[in-house]
């Protein structure tokens, strides 16, 4: 396994920022940036500067952190209601990720449960939770890597759409976790990337880590994942995933519910790995995920040199898509392996029954 | 009916260069190049200034005019074998689509017959050919327009891949026309792009001629097809194509099978439209067409400002894929609609029975 820190998100040294590596530069500059305003924690979380469900989830925490150190009350009732304004804010940033109100919630209710004691006890046991929540976000996808291997055959194909890797987490990731944790224990493992437009998380950071990893791996476009299905590359999918409903249907980066589709069509098994935490028991189906919608920039301009498209087109840029869970073939958590029908298995892996 | 003559690609007025735009610097800028030379003739197509596969046809038409005019013998059999020679190196310019070989054929085909004349004689023949060759695209594109006309209801969403426009042929197109001919006769159609990895000819191209015509038009990530139709976007998916075998398989640019696949999950009629020259009767299925590699760098660097991914990172660039024939609603050809199943149809669409 392993053993290495985590490296695209901690707290600074000194404890009073948040340190990423900022990923929109990936893979031709390694930054790290240290964030300590409100406004510049919220752009990075805009800005996809960090972003992986469970990696804004954790960011969030920290960040929510370092805005409270910041505060000059020490009456608990102003200061708990400066948490709650900061908690709100960032929580704007990205709509469907659960993760990231999740922890947010997390660290209000410590909050809210130390009612009266000392600002910096509360600052202290904030501190603790936040570093708690990157520790078992750790453990969670190791257990889930472990669970995913036992679906790796050696020499197989697999394809994955995005990222999901150590950089979307804190390590090892969801989706990539079993392929990098296969290559540790010695099998061989051909990776194809998906470059994933409009942002390029596919070829950029997944390409990035598998390679750093001595990953066999080949990037493709979003639109060859027919022809190498057809050609009998890909024995299986994975993908990491931003929000699951009860009855399994998951949000996960734009072209996910295509790739399902067409792997579906091939018979080829789809895979969805995350923590139980992304897992929303509070939503029945798809249907009531919100979908983020982002410029139309990131299409038409921004990785390119000149505009791709005349300016006047219209351009729609949904961030996520919704796979239906008649597509998904079981959904790996650290708790073991869902399979259909998930309305049982998922409220059985979430302790909800 | 639009009565403007094509401007993507014509012999100059003196009749000694082809006179194309140059489709790569689109939609940018809108610029023409004189083209006399064979090795420039064949860095077009490779470069894809000029692509569509009737539009590659009848520029090799031109071209292999343009080239034979230059000829400094008086002989008939030096000349004839000159022509050989000139139609082979711009025939491998470009494997997949048929019509730029079925052209090229017809072109020799016509020398071969007229064995013996002055040479004088052959090169009217041969320029009176190649306008002969434009001429019956341009009839073949408004047939088919017609034909496909009939699919499309006011007010209907329909997804297109790739160009297929006059770009790709010489006025109208294939897949575009039937959107470009409801819209003239005042249909409402909303049309959506995809903006077709790795090249963009859906963004750069597509966009820019629907645009110009006043239709009301979308561009979208390749990925995000499923979303669109998934949404109810979508009522019919219209496509050109470069290569149909006998049993209705059809090659086009790369993506269009996972169009397909996804259509037809939603139960979303995908159309194919294409001259009938473009069905190959030598072939049995799509398995046996060649599929056409490109550069890595077209993936990793061409349009961008930096590379992508990292240097050291495989990657796979087929230019095409081949959409079953079960996938495929109907194949639009300028002799009609022909449905499943195809062995049948697409026999008497091509007078093969």
């Amino acid at each position: 396994m392993r053993s290495e820190q985590p490296e695209n998100v901690r707290l600074s040294d000194d404890g009073t920022a948040v340190l990423i590596i900022d990923q929109t530069l990936l893979p031709n500059e390694v930054k790290y940036i240290e964030l300590r305003e409100a406004f510049e924690l919220h752009e990075a979380l805009t800005m996809l500067r960090i972003r992986g469900a469970p990696a804004i989830g954790i960011f969030a925490a920290y960040a929510l952190y370092v805005l409270a150190q910041q505060t000059k009350v020490s009456e608990y009732e102003t200061f708990y209601a400066q948490v709650l304004k900061h908690s709100s804010y960032l929580d704007s940033a990205r709509p469907t990720a659960v993760n990231l109100s999740k922890q947010l919630r997390r660290m209000e209710k410590l909050v809210e449960t130390l009612a009266g004691k000392p600002i910096p006890a509360i600052l202290n046991a904030m501190r603790e939770e936040a570093m708690n929540i990157q520790r078992e976000d750790i453990e969670m996808c190791r257990a889930i890597s472990e669970h995913g291997l036992s679906l790796i055959r050696d020499g197989c194909g697999v394809l994955t759409h995005c990222n999901a890797g150590p950089l979307a987490t804190s390590l090892y990731g969801t989706g990539l976790g079993p392929i990098l944790l296969a290559h540790e224990r010695g099998l061989h493992v051909r990776a194809y990337c998906c470059e994933t437009r409009p942002l390029l998380q596919g070829a950029r950071l997944t390409t990035y880590e598998l390679s750093k990893a001595g990953i066999d791996c080949t990037l493709i476009c979003d639109n060859m994942t027919s022809i190498v299905m057809e050609e009998g590359k890909i024995d299986a999918v994975f993908v990491g995933c931003d929000r699951v409903s009860r009855n399994g249907d998951a949000a996960n980066k734009i072209g996910t519910s295509g790739v399902a589709i067409i792997a579906k069509h091939y018979g080829i098994p789809f895979y969805v790995c995350c923590p139980s935490s992304t897992i929303d028991p509070e939503i029945s189906s798809g249907a009531q995920i919100k979908i983020e919608q982002r410029s139309p920039r990131e299409v038409k301009e921004l990785f390119f040199e000149k505009p791709i498209a005349p300016e006047s087109v219209n351009c729609y840029n949904p961030a996520f898509d919704v796979t239906n869970n008649s597509l998904i073939t079981a959904i790996i958590t650290e708790n073991g392996i869902c399979m259909p029908p998930y309305g049982e298995s998922l409220a059985v892996c979430t302790g909800n029954k």
